[in-house]
């Protein structure tokens, strides 16, 4: 059963306002769903803040990244991560850009973050990126262009998340409820472990086991919190 | 006295409402109260997210975690740490499971979780709970059967306060808002002792004495945070 | 130039609405403020949380916290507090006491709370009250009678805070403006305090000199955020 | 191109909204902007809390911080902050003074202040500003003459941003959308930092390439949070 375009860009939109409202995007940040017809295609929204995102503002982009109905309106500088993710990983679905402040430390900290509690078991491989490997010290850290996008879902490889190192954070799921329920405890989760290692004692994270167990729980879930947050940023949005 | 039936629902209802509010559960967790007629059974919602529940969402569940009264609706798949709970301790009459984010590190770190101040004193006997020593290594860390809800209130044993390693906490009372002054209590205090022992000195606990000596001072003292918590729980939900 | 009475009614009810609505206080913590007309006296609520009082709920207290016109209704526990406050500081003209969050690790840890700027400056003499040195290792920690009230006003002495272990803290101004921008600005200087300590490097408190100074700089400036914070409690009120 | 007065007197007032609405400034702190027909002046409220600011409070003052058309209304004691860095650099266009409270801890820390993601690259060249080295150990801190705010301007020198010890921090501009850019990243890389710090291994920050490149980038993206700030600020105004 295919999820119909009209129905997809609805879903998207409020993909889009959930992610602000929950506070893993502000201004910059950006949501994008695997065109549901058309597997090399994908949707993102032209460049603007994600919680004010209409059905208007989404556009479409192809394998390359380059927008097809543009229309001159401006599109996100960053596109490319969605581009080379999409081609690289037939599975993903959905792509949460994001620079969510709990995540930062963990991009630029030689402590790894990992998966303190059952929510965010899917963090249990998370990738890191580092953009001076390949691009040298003198970029803006921004992934700009097709090489960039790249290497950076080469460093994705098969993870659900990969750090950019003092830029932010990527991830995918297999559809939009779960990357973006995956966004949100990625940012929970790092915010847990920075305090358990505050702690100063002995920390015990999931076993790769656990992880992978919880992760197939949790992707029969994801429906509630969309749900709740849904219409949450609805309401906020109507107070506006 | 005995509270009547659609009285206790109402109050359920109101507890689900503030444990969202006051920042416990999100879209997981959940609230249960013993049935005030039938104490071999209890009151629980329908699988969803707390701040969303109505009246027409509690179900009666029977003293194995049965549903008695879905109507074919999906019930939280951890309803066995209900029903445990309910059998093990006839002095519990309402129950919280939750996740919430400042209690998460001390149920995987070897620092151990202790009452900082009066409001908490019910922290003073807080059990912890390893899935692993009795269910293995690769559980998806759900007590989603009675064995494990048995185990799990076996872990509990007279405290107030349990702790699931790498999942959340459950917390109990002798009515509905004690459970729901201690849940919140709880996520305060685990963030007041978190930078507590930030500031590097020597940490002055509530003693013993203390700790049960303010337990009772507060038993007289929860109608007022729930009159609250219960006026703003209401007033935003009005918003939406 | 004295307040009426009704006048300062009003403003003990807006006091009561902005330390609510600050974070200062939650179900728990009251503010008083000194009988205009007869100095022997003070107003406090009736025994509710802050946020829902009214100008009804005030009740005049005598020099011993005994309430005069309660008509019945429940007064706080913790009156002696104020009343023992008034009678050995003819200065204080008003009283704040809170359990906020930042401050509890202050009153529990070795480490001193100090001014880290000069908003905050009025912490530079800050004490600290053990009611274990008196009252036993078995007390509830309440300042639940006149003795209890008397001991914490010898531990304050002529400091603007005094820090209750496990407990909270006391704040005095000379208007209840004073108070209430000491009782805002001694959470936001606990949290900063301990930020700062996190840090890990020297830090460089205020100098004695700097924080009288500040201290008299400040006093000319409650107005502006009493002006401020009154008009965001009443507008979150009017949302109920 | 330049914009017209009254447009920039409104452009003015929305900073002020911005910058409360995002915690960057409560009661206290302050935003002007350069006249834009009379380089040697510029726009400041009169003395107020920034949330509460309209067009009507604003008022003109020379290069010498004295208000022109203040009509006995009290204007800021801090004034020359804004006067010295105008005059000191010609390209500075607006200017932002706040107490933000993640960043005071880097104000009394020996830890350094540095940019942990492209948002704030521009803390390349944080400067810092110890009021003691010139005016001693009894001030009250506040930049409250002419001399005290030549001296921070000369503190400041070429830099983005500098940190007042005790105090809090002034963040420059080559537009008013840029300046509280600058003072809202400011806040969040403060609060990261102190994460990463806390998390205890190595970090990584930005090269001065990156954050030379991440600082040119970012002055191309001011425009899209300025929208969503201030779409946010009027929406919790026309709450009241």
């Amino acid at each position: 059963m295919t999820t119909s375009l009209s129905e997809t860009i609805k879903q998207l939109v409020t993909a889009n306002h959930i992610v602000a409202d929950q506070g893993v995007v502000d201004g910059f940040g950006h949501v994008s769903v695997r065109h549901p017809e058309r597997s090399d295609r994908f949707l993102l929204s032209r460049s603007m803040a994600p919680s004010r995102v209409g059905p208007e503002d989404i556009v479409e982009h192809d394998e390359n990244g380059a927008p097809l109905d543009a229309g001159g309106r401006a599109v996100y500088v960053e596109r490319f991560i969605h581009a080379e993710t999409y081609r690289s990983r037939p599975d993903v679905m959905a792509v949460v850009h994001s620079h969510s402040p709990s995540v930062i430390p963990f991009s630029i900290s030689s402590v790894k973050l990992r998966p303190c509690y059952h929510m965010a078991s899917f963090l249990n491989d998370t990738a890191r990126f580092e953009i001076r490997e390949r691009f040298g010290r003198d970029t803006d850290l921004l992934i700009s262009d097709p090489d960039k996008g790249r290497y950076l879902a080469r460093a994705l490889g098969n993870a659900s998340v990969v750090l950019l190192r003092g830029h932010g954070s990527v991830t995918v799921g297999r559809d939009l409820q779960e990357a973006v329920f995956r966004a949100v405890y990625l940012e929970l989760n790092a915010r847990i472990q920075t305090n358990a290692v505050a702690l100063g004692g002995e920390i015990e994270f999931l076993t790769d086991e656990e992880a992978h167990a919880g992760t197939e729980a949790n992707a029969a879930q994801t429906a509630r919190p969309w749900a709740l947050w849904s219409e949450q940023a609805q309401a906020r949005r109507a107070m506006r």
